[in-house]
């Protein structure tokens, strides 16, 4: 059972969607990345900062996960992030209604020090500084780095992307993302020049149309489950790196091989998440229920055709 | 090994994507459709009509794949269905820049005698009436009916596809298509009610995102192989749809579990039809090439979790 170093967001979210809408909820990457690897028992530990604001049941409910909350700062005079976004009736796009970056715009990540040989670190969207600056903690050269990102960065801050992206393992990011950071819209021609970059291991999110694991010449795709209905797809990202991170800090396994299964788990994961507002679903979510969407995964993809 | 009986057009096609522009080439529903079959060597027949501009090279090219035309009704003084389009630079959108229906207008199918006993029927896309007069030729009940449709027939003869709609077992048809037909956005509850309206087993092509199969609760997908290089998407459903038509007539085997096969043989034909213009990388396609490519579509998708 490796140890897991998770830097992100705690955030205060506020979302639209054709179903509905909430008021300020529990949202940011490091929740979801959190409550999704927590899924697997793993020893967890967020690195993160929020606001005097942020209520004390929101930090109760990740500790009572068993994700250790020291690296948590707590600027008591300060607020706590918040997002604001109402996604379009085909639930792909959204608009940004509005970021208020509060106590994050000074956020200097302190790893405790009882993670810093931690085996596993997932840096969650963040300036690539931030990210930069909790590996340079690392008192142990990780296992795996696993890094997400989104294309505001590339935006505002490519040079630094840069400089991180070239000591990761694998980056997660979704598909028009990768299109920006390589200028190539085929994602195999894409997935290759982003490995030039670094990463052996690039996985490129494609939302409800599944995602793709890339090491060289092995590629590897999980779809998305097919859903009835896509409630609110806010966090199936962070909730899919979540998995990923987790059921490789639990196994401890970073071939290939075994990356499938975490892509598998993500995939599965996720599928919860766009279920209920926010973080709702994920909450309470069961082992049992997480076993038998595994088994309609591999009905949905496995088949048998012998070849010699 | 089973007879398979495709209707469908056989035309000339004059195609511009990104990367260049063809004359009039070698097109048609019936001519993808019958390629593809014709890689599990059944035992098929076309069912089309073509001018006398048709050129006997293209008929015996099809002869030549051991497909039977005597059903290809040859109008001397009249001139051979004619499709151009243009593909825009995302290659999953296009423009339809002539059509002329020529010989096709009148087009009266008549399915050869050796034929109406086939155990397989390809209704390939055609007003659904034409698709209806086939149907009642079948001297004997088919083992399988699959109907592939488009848009422009829900526009303009809504209750004539759903007459025959009604008397199908597989239908194919994009992702669009399915919402049009339905008014549902999400593809399980779309094919849910398709189903209602009378298919058993609901294809949903997801060009370069895949095809899901749906049979009551059962679902299967499979991805679409992940190209450096998508040349021309022209064919590529009709490629998928022959191969399905063709494995399930070779297996003789009707099961749920077969139809994955089936979509995953499929897939991987219509893998190769986008390499190249036209019909071009189908009229040589060696077995070996198909068996290097099925491998690489489990090497994509299967994994190994264990579940109780």
């Amino acid at each position: 059972m490796g140890k897991l170093v998770i830097v992100g967001t705690l955030a205060f979210d506020a979302i639209e969607t054709p179903f509905g809408k909430t008021d300020k909820i529990l949202g940011g990457a490091a929740t979801y990345i959190g409550l999704s690897a927590s899924q697997f028992n793993v020893d967890a530990a967020i690195v993160s900062i929020v606001g005097g604001d942020f209520p004390q049941e929101y930090l109760d409910l990740l500790s009572n996960k068993n994700i250790d909350i020291s690296g948590v700062e707590i600027v008591k005079n300060g607020k706590t992030f918040f997002w604001s976004g109402k996604y379009h009736n085909d639930m792909n796009s959204r608009d940004t209604l509005a970021t208020e970056l509060n106590t994050l715009a000074d956020f200097n990540p302190i790893v405790p020090e009882d993670y810093r040989d931690a085996d596993i670190v997932m840096l969650g969207n963040l300036h690539p500084l931030v990210q930069l600056s909790v590996l340079n903690q690392m008192t142990v050269k990780p296992k795996l780095v696993i890094l997400d990102t989104m294309n505001f960065w590339m935006d505002c801050a490519l040079k630094d992307l840069h400089t991180v992206i070239k000591k990761i393992d694998v980056i997660t990011i979704n598909d028009e993302e990768a299109r920006q950071l390589t200028g190539e819209y085929s994602l195999v021609v894409a997935a290759r020049k982003i490995h030039s970059m670094g990463p052996k291991y690039v996985v490129i999110k494609k939302g409800e149309h599944g995602a793709l694991l890339f090491n060289g010449d092995n590629v590897f795709f999980a779809p998305a489950l097919p859903l009835e209905e896509v409630f609110d797809p806010t966090g199936a990202g962070d909730t899919f790196a979540g998995g990923f991170a987790g059921y490789i800090a639990k196994t401890g396994d970073t071939s290939f091989e075994n990356m499938k299964n975490a892509i598998i788990h993500g995939s599965t994961l996720a599928s919860f998440c766009v279920e209920k507002f926010g973080t709702e679903r994920m909450q309470d979510l069961s082992n049992k229920e997480v076993h038998k969407r595994l088994l309609q995964f591999k009905q949905l993809t496995q088949f048998e055709i012998e070849l010699a």
